[in-house]
């Protein structure tokens, strides 16, 4: 049997690393090896390009060579772990993919999704997630989680500033309504198990 | 006065480094100021992704991640140094550009001309050199420098077989030929001596 390849994906702090590990267990639960992964990263190329992602001063990089840099670690991650794991019957679940770098990149960046998209079509032939969890906060909920976990997370990206991450979750939303068949948009409001049922009931189809 | 700026190219043990030599020591003796770089790499960041892209095994990048670090690097070296050194009056000569990335990667990689044009586009505005200077030798020439250099140069790349060399060179003649207005064909054999004094032929009118 295929597996199947989901991404979550949401501005800082939503609760991802919570979510992707409870939703981890669930699906082991159904029976159903589970590949967790990351973006940028998730091979052992692909983690190199991401140090020189997420290290050093803000300015290491430009839009444009950040935008290249993901599009090369999605490329080896997709080639090299996704694809062949799903074709091996896992499912693959990945902290991030495509939709950050059109979000971050595309939209907070303004090098535009469409240029982000044509990357992704070189670099990985288009390759898509079977579904996208999009969670999503109000956001003096998201803006209070931000600021209690400042500081420890804070990297080259996580840093910016507070109008950046707010078009970041505004792209989201319009990707999410864009999409409807591969997105599922979750509430990441109340305590970890609700979101997590929110969850299950939004994956639940995939698992026939 | 605005500054100019050269590509060297050419195939595997052809010479360029010594003539990038001769070269930058004839433009400072015509009064203008040099400055040297290379590709990949040239930056403090774009030397980051050089060591990712030279090291390691054959396989460590698939051919699309590679295209996307080449471009990645080719973005920063353009704008943090090509750009602003030309801006401001120097001669830069490059020991290879773009051209190596379409007849490397694209044409011998096969993943064609048009893709690593496309990545250029977005990665630096597609910015091309006033002259690219393609040296060239009789395949069999080519093939003794190869032979005698070995071991000593040979990186990810370099190391690649013959096959894949002689479309890297065939590739060169096909872009210099398109494009006759930015390329200038140098006849690579004989001593440095007389190779310098084509190269200084063919970029004197760039002098004026």
């Amino acid at each position: 049997m295929r597996g199947r390849f989901i991404s979550i994906e949401g501005g800082e702090a939503v609760g991802k690393s919570t979510q992707i590990r409870l939703l981890a267990d669930w699906v082991r639960a159904q029976g159903r090896e589970v590949t967790l992964t990351r973006e940028p990263g998730g091979t052992e190329s692909a983690e190199a390009i991401r140090k020189l992602l997420l290290e050093g001063g803000a300015d290491r990089w430009n839009a444009r060579s950040e935008a290249l840099l993901f599009a090369a670690a999605r490329a080896d991650h997709v080639a090299r772990l996704i694809r062949p794991a799903v074709d091996a019957g896992a499912w693959v679940i990945s902290d991030r993919f495509l939709d950050s770098s059109r979000a971050y990149q595309g939209v907070a960046g303004g090098l535009g999704d469409e240029a982000i998209l044509a990357l992704h079509r070189f670099g990985s032939e288009g390759f898509l997630p079977c579904c996208t969890i999009l969670l999503e906060l109000p956001s003096e909920e998201a803006a209070r989680r931000a600021m209690a976990r400042d500081g420890a997370n804070s990297d080259r990206i996580g840093g910016r500033d507070a109008d950046y991450h707010a078009r970041v979750v505004a792209a989201f939303h319009v990707f999410a309504e864009a999409e409807p068949d591969r997105f599922r948009i979750i509430d990441a409001s109340g305590t970890s198990d609700q979101v997590h049922d929110r969850i299950v009931a939004a994956l639940q189809p995939l698992m026939a």
